[in-house]
């Protein structure tokens, strides 16, 4: 664990998945991970997406809980053959898998006579792991030192996230808004050398989007400073109408429902 | 470049993009590439998700590069200053940035008189790169050995891609079928680990979804084999069968529309 001040704690999120890797699903748990961290003062910096076979996994997870504050896998976790991922969290950390009692009392009360050995599979969990609990279909994810195992399915990731996102450790979450305006990011990007400059405690980034038919940009400031991303935010928008265009100021990361480009 | 034979082509995908790790994007480059380049015979390994900063950059492409027969970048090649892939690019390379000439005329003919200052630091490319075509908007992608550097706006990067796709060498196509059946996936674990020990040049999936409020599973198998994956997929659904409910099988990869969990 590295690189955690009081200020800024990192995380990376590990999507073990064939069926990420071969178009079949779209995955969609990076967004609504990167947005909860941030909520929690904790910045999501890097993301991966690798095969279920077991060598490669170990060696990222190894790599990954070293370099960030925390590490999230998804996927993995379930009752089939293909879902090695406990194993390989196990080999990560070169400690043994058990059988955990309270998985095992959690989905004998979730399943009864319907508990088999597949299902049971779900309760082999590292020795000592600590439970992440799943309101929607009980078999745990858990949790071995800074990282985090979580299910692949959208439904159930989420819900065991927000059961436990409110006890991570982090920081300042990084504040953001957007200027949008309907000019092309060219014509801006002189000027947003200049502000980024100016305020090297932001981070100033430029977005192309169409509207209504319209090339627009949406020129967004990432801080977790309020008095920095305030000052830069006023910068940009004074840029924006030196431009000839109106700015208009919106919250920087929340989803777009016109076309993003 | 390694790994590469008559019948394995591996690529990895390098997203440079703030916006995807602060949740601000959903990415929708991910899917389209492993697609694209399944039906040229290359399969994709890994995906990583990265800031835009020139150190990480360097140190990923450069691990990529090695481990993979392609590299495919996205993100940060436009005209403001957070656009720093180009540069990142040159110094994994060890090589310098020139303006180049083609480049500069692709830029000339599209933007006329509007060609400005930030336009033309689309033109700075490695010395020698080779030039990908943007049929969108002519700014082009380029490309260092085995390094395809695109864009991040997906509807220039996909028209990009689709220039050039076909001349990438590759293998056979990894072909896929699911059979698709309201059971849980535990039901058909045994079952199913059986037969990936029997057709071990197969590789067999099981995802869950809800379809019409009904909890099924897609058992989905990948072979580069027609014929084994003729016979596994003959083989599950016989488990299907056996255990009372019918298969329907479909293509292994394509959208579902419904709920997939």
């Amino acid at each position: 664990m590295n690189s955690s001040t009081a200020q800024c704690y990192t995380a990376a999120v590990l999507i073990i998945g064939n069926e990420i890797l071969s178009g079949r699903t779209q995955d969609a748990n990076v967004r609504y991970l990167a947005q909860g961290l941030n909520a929690q003062g904790i910045r999501l910096c890097e993301v991966r997406v690798i095969a279920d076979v077991v060598e490669p996994i170990i060696a990222a997870v190894n790599e990954l809980r070293a370099r960030y504050d925390y590490l999230f896998t998804t996927g993995g976790i379930g009752p089939t053959h293909d879902d090695i991922t406990n194993q390989a969290i196990a080999l990560s950390f070169g400690i043994e898998l058990e059988r955990n009692a309270e998985a095992v009392r959690r989905l004998t009360v979730y399943y009864g006579d319907a508990l088999n050995e597949a299902r049971l599979r779900m309760a082999q969990l590292p020795v000592n792991a600590t439970l992440l609990e799943n309101p929607v279909s009980q078999a745990p994810g858990f949790q071995v030192e800074n990282v985090y195992v979580l299910p692949g399915v959208p439904r159930i990731m989420q819900a065991m996230f927000d059961g436990f996102k409110h006890r991570l450790a982090g920081g300042q979450p990084m504040l953001s808004r957007a200027v949008n305006a309907f000019i092309p990011e060219s014509t801006a990007a002189i000027g947003l050398a200049e502000i980024q400059e100016k305020f090297p405690n932001t981070e100033v980034g430029s977005y192309p989007f169409i509207r209504n038919r319209r090339l627009g940009t949406a020129l967004v400031v990432r801080s977790a400073d309020p008095a920095a991303l305030e000052a830069a935010t006023q910068a940009i928008a004074t840029l924006v109408r030196s431009l000839g265009a109106t700015p208009e100021i919106t919250d920087g990361e929340s989803a777009r429902t016109e076309t993003d480009f």
